[in-house]
């Protein structure tokens, strides 16, 4: 019998290692290197072995770092009916996202719960130093209302870097907000009513969901990839039988999965919404922390029709404090500013023109390569710590920026258990159950790395991983 | 001038055949079909106005047989049918309210349209030093969330501050927010749902019924004595068959009526929110103006059953552009706190320290005696100046606080025709039209005396009185 080309041989053997969860969804693969060796091949038979698993979806590479296993596409028999704001979210959630937070401000918890940096890392003295600046020279200006669309200094510097991700977008269809908080809230109020149905990825930030709450819209949940994010083949077979007031997607490095949508998904996703003249509603906050040298394009910079609402903020890469976001709403313009008005009447004037002073003096970008390599750094640590001391079969998300981990333990460890035990030795966490309006997460958790690593994170992290293990037992 | 919509025009003759006579309670109207002809409109536009119509109460469809003129409701001479928010507001109005505020921004135009005090009253540098201070010493707490409930060295501060209206309120129920606009959204969102029925006094300010525009609720718009503010007697009938959901007043010195509510009347209206378990939202933002030596008691401070929520802020009396106002929920202070974590996440950390700073030792009394001086002496001016610029018959209110004036102008001149006139004279101004959402104030102006009296403003209301002249012809 004829026997098999060595490099599907070599493929076979990498295939049956994932099957068998020797190497598990995320994981690095043996190096090129290492497979010539075991293998006693050439270079070029391990890459056309790669190639070969990769043609057949089990591994993807990933600039610079080699290949590494691909997540499972998720299982569609999914629940794609819309879903009522429900009761999880507001009551004892609801409570829990308020204590997140507070576990984020508390001086004796460890807070990898709240996706927030830390200050540490954040270019603090610097920022301080130029809002005292521009308060001691702003005069009469620094104390009056800078109305919607906000501060016009600050509004050039964000359109010059909207160009960074490919928009080009000019100071007059910029409106500034109360972090991006207000930006997703204006959006919202400026395109839907009350009971209309907005589709989100799966899983998605609980903030978010607790917005879609309050605005009493559907909220309808389209699985996302962990790789590549928002599925769009689920989103188009859903579009044919509901309408959909607003898509909201986190096309870079979303949260919790920490997800990439590829430029080909943008722009499909841009030219679907379009078609169905349905708003999509971007969200960026992390899309300025990518571990590689660029950022990507955005969704926005798609978009020839005025369809894409574009919402960001400076509180993971600045100053939450501060509080500054912005919106550019396309051909909603009009709406977004109303709402403002309506919402809270304008931005706090000096930490705009602070912000301003920073991007256009301060170092940004310099600031930025330092912090993405804080941050990979952190992620890569902690994913590793994870794996080490997680109950077997727990997956970890791989991703490509920003500072979050998702973290998949087996079944029958309920994450709520796991926060409550967590908390009572001193580390907040947050439950997948916050994630998704109906029960899918039961079993995840959102690890946030915006600390610097450190031993007493390495600590936190193995006693999560014991208190898991002995859940799972 | 933008016209109103053709339905809202419509329903307007309609209703003029009834209010004159020509159509009785009972007699069939005109038919869709002779409205389409009469009118040169479409179908749906007429159905559009008899739906206006009834929504008015004044019709009702009968089935198979066209729209009939409803019998009045037993007569109080008041309309006090709680309104759908309306045409009105979001249409060409809506832009005023924008229009008003880019005004004020304008160094070409007399802003006397917006209720924003002048910079060179405010103690804008003594405020912008003392953030520069705080900027310069906060090191990371600077950058990062003050999450809600917010600040607690301001909130220390806002609770020795409500004492001198009577109140106490201890720090942990004082929640801050991005002005007293956010409050307000942050109390309705936590005591109300989209359709329910909301008291207002009337006029009331523009902003309030955006706010309730935006929130998808009804209206019930009670009369207010220019001097003692809400008819409780109209309130108290109206309460007996109407459910509502919360009661809005500004009790101290009103926007526009700058009126004051006896003591004996807050006490009473507490009492019969209490009675009815109506949350009652108590709007302050003018109570440190008074033009006495003292300010007077609050709603809060008689509230022994946690159904006032009392908003307030600094916009008034410091630094509009900090944007910190704050909210004490009473009962419901873990609604708004929620509603708070979705609307803005937080307020603005550094704006709270400075103002926080100003208030523990930047002598808040002392300035506020002079700006109190400041703006009796301005309101006393302009007043004089109006009753002699403007046409017999005018009459304008004489409030004891704050720094508005409220101007009724005999009926057949037009405000929003004033507005336009004005605005080509570079004079701003705010018509009648934004106060109510039915056409009640038509022949009324607000006049804001947020500025030192001078020349130039004695000079605009000397146009201002020409041009209302010339309308009155």
């Amino acid at each position: 019998m004829a026997r098999l080309p060595l490099y599907i041989q070599i493929a076979n053997a990498v295939a049956k290692l994932i099957s068998d969860g020797a190497l598990r969804p995320g994981e690095r693969t043996p190096s090129l290197r290492a497979v010539c060796d075991h293998h006693h091949v050439s270079m070029s038979t391990a890459v056309q072995a790669f190639v070969e698993l990769e043609s057949r979806g089990l591994v993807e590479p990933q600039p610079k770092s080699g290949f590494f296993v691909k997540h499972p596409p998720p299982k569609t028999d999914l629940d794609l009916r819309p879903h009522p704001p429900r009761v999880p979210m507001s009551g004892s959630l609801g409570n829990l996202h308020a204590s997140l937070f507070d576990a984020v401000a508390s001086a004796n918890l460890i807070a990898l719960g709240g996706a927030v940096p830390s200050a540490d890392i954040l270019p603090t003295v610097k920022l301080n130093r130029m809002l005292a600046e521009k308060a001691r020279h702003a005069g009469s200006r620094g104390v009056m209302y800078d109305l919607p669309p906000g501060s016009e200094t600050l509004r050039r510097q964000i359109s010059k870097r909207m160009l960074k991700g490919g928009a080009i977008v000019s100071p007059a269809e910029i409106i500034t907000t109360c972090g991006a908080t207000e930006a997703l809230m204006l959006c919202l109020r400026a395109v839907t009513q009350p009971g209309d149905v907005v589709v989100v990825e799966t899983p998605t930030y609980f903030g978010l969901l607790h917005v879609l709450e309050a605005l009493a819209l559907r909220v309808l949940e389209i699985p996302t990839d962990p790789q590549h994010g928002l599925r769009l083949d689920v989103l188009k077979s859903a579009l044919k039988d509901q309408r959909v007031a607003a898509c909201i997607v986190l096309p870079a490095f979303s949260n919790p999965l920490g997800a990439t949508m590829p430029e080909d998904n943008k722009q499909q996703l841009v030219a679907l919404c379009k078609k169905h003249d349905i708003p999509l509603i971007e969200d960026d906050v992390f899309g300025e922390l990518p571990f590689g040298p660029k950022r990507s394009r955005t969704c926005k910079s798609y978009d020839d029709s005025g369809i894409v609402l574009f919402c960001s903020s400076f509180s993971k890469t600045l100053a939450p404090g501060y509080r500054v976001g912005w919106v550019t709403p396309g051909r909603f313009f009009h709406q977004v500013r109303t709402a403002k008005l309506t919402h809270t009447l304008a931005t706090a004037t000096l930490p705009e023109l602070a912000i301003a002073g920073f991007l256009a003096e301060g170092g940004y970008d310099h600031w930025l390569r330092g912090a993405r390599a804080i941050y990979k750094n952190n992620v890569m640590q902690a994913r590793r710590a994870i794996l080490g001391a997680f109950p077997e079969g727990t997956t970890v998300t791989s991703p490509q920026g920003g500072f979050l981990l998702w973290v998949t333990i087996p079944l029958k460890v309920d994450a709520l258990q796991l926060y409550e035990r967590a908390l009572a030795r001193g580390i907040s966490i947050a439950p997948g159950h916050m994630f998704s309006l109906d029960q899918r997460y039961t079993n995840c958790i959102r690890i946030s790395c915006g600390e610097h690593w450190s031993a007493r994170i390495a600590g936190a992290i193995r006693t999560l991983g014991e208190l898991a293990k002995r859940l799972a037992e």
